[in-house]
């Protein structure tokens, strides 16, 4: 059995979230409807790095799933496309040792969350971006941002939603938000995300952008780790799984060859 | 009665063309059914610039048509708006004297083709770009653009599906093409365009980059003026109306004010 990792790119806007549904459409299940019919109908199951909700993207997701066929690396990507619709579409393919796991060796992920800051919408791409006609304080958002950085319980930032039971510690390393023209562009990078963390803090950032709240709000905000406090969970089409990272170190060593 | 011109922009992908059809979702189709709400049920019929094919895009479509309303010219962008589903938008509306005719009065119109040149599609872009992986020679391209240029007869770049009678001469006053990166951009200014003539025209420059023709080609293809001398009619998914243009003189003595 060889382990195969491919970074993936999807377009969220067709499928009901990423985990395989019964009667639903999910990248999940298209991924593995692919994968079986490589292997003449043996069920194939991919581990992803995490989850995305319906309507979420990702540019690079990270899966893994084991295989019995002996296909050269630099074949792979190409046979895997023609057996999945033009939504989804494989990046990058790598052969790593049976010690990596898509989701249990993460050691960061990046997520972006786009925004469009003028009065008109854009009709095409009313599914992938947030459409924001409110006039916004980038410079007090971006206070707000390094208000985010660092290790803190996140439960405010959080869906009550979530079913996750353990900590809800995160290390966020990095938080901005740049405008150019009016596109803006909200980066995080962190050591994990809790279920809607990522709107939850988008939604509190347009928050102070329009000046319904302080940057200084922030901490108060954390330390209330009050779930509900910011109720709003805004739009899924801005949100974009961008990287998944793992150990450079441990992943040069587990790479068998790299493409 | 009022006449009321409308600059409108539509993601063509939802829509069977412009032209309304039963049965068929058409962009005509929505915006009389807009129009009509707003006048309680009375058929308001729209003249447009002219007619696109499914799947083609709007960025500059220009429509008119006459109301026995009353609203003042800033507000009927958003009550028309609201009553539309969000893949078309007004983007401007002006009231212009009943000499002004969105067909007739047309001066130029500009299109857009856009192609993505680079291995991988773009999962967010496939109703929006053409894909094309192939190298490309955007001199040569060029070269066969100036070529383009003129007044010509453009059977050859028309579709033999056409039922167009009348002359197929037209005046191209701009043909270029442009690379940025792996984004190639074709823009097309002209008196007026046949069906598919867009289209067909950038199938044969695209043949012109991988060397398949040469620029000089081109003036024997348009003296041949044979339909089906280049059969192809490449995706409409790249296609953009960008802007049409009306006399500038006629349409300030005609416009009674600018919003």
């Amino acid at each position: 059995m060889e382990r195969i990792k491919c970074t993936i790119a999807y377009d969220g806007s067709g499928f009901a979230g990423f985990q395989v549904q019964p009667a639903h459409r999910t990248v999940q299940g298209v991924l593995e409807k692919a994968l079986i019919k490589m292997h003449k109908g043996e069920p194939i199951r991919i581990q992803a790095s995490g989850r995305t909700d319906t309507g979420v993207h990702a540019l690079g997701q990270v899966i893994h799933f084991d295989t019995p066929l002996t296909i050269p690396e630099r074949n792979w990507k190409q046979a895997i496309n023609t057996l999945l619709p033009d939504d989804v579409r494989i990046m990058h393919v790598e052969k790593v040792h049976d010690n990596f796991h898509a989701r249990y060796s993460v050691k960061q992920k990046e997520y972006h969350y786009m925004v469009l800051n003028r009065e008109d919408p854009d009709v095409f791409r009313r599914d992938y971006v947030l459409h924001f006609p409110k006039s916004l304080d980038i410079e007090a958002i971006q206070a707000a941002c390094k208000h985010l950085e660092g290790t803190h319980d996140f439960t405010t930032f959080s869906s009550a939603k979530s079913s996750v039971k353990g900590s809800k510690v995160r290390t966020l390393y990095h938080a901005s938000c740049r405008k150019k023209e009016n596109e803006i562009e909200f980066v995080f990078r962190g050591s994990g995300f809790l279920y809607n963390m990522v709107r939850i803090m988008v939604s509190a950032l347009l928050d102070v952008g329009i000046g319904k709240r302080k940057p200084e709000d922030i901490p108060r905000l954390l330390a209330a780790k009050e779930r509900g406090e910011l109720g709003k969970t805004i739009s899924p089409a801005g949100l974009y799984l961008w990287e998944v990272s793992y150990d450079e170190q441990e992943e040069n060593e587990s790479s068998i060859s790299i493409e």
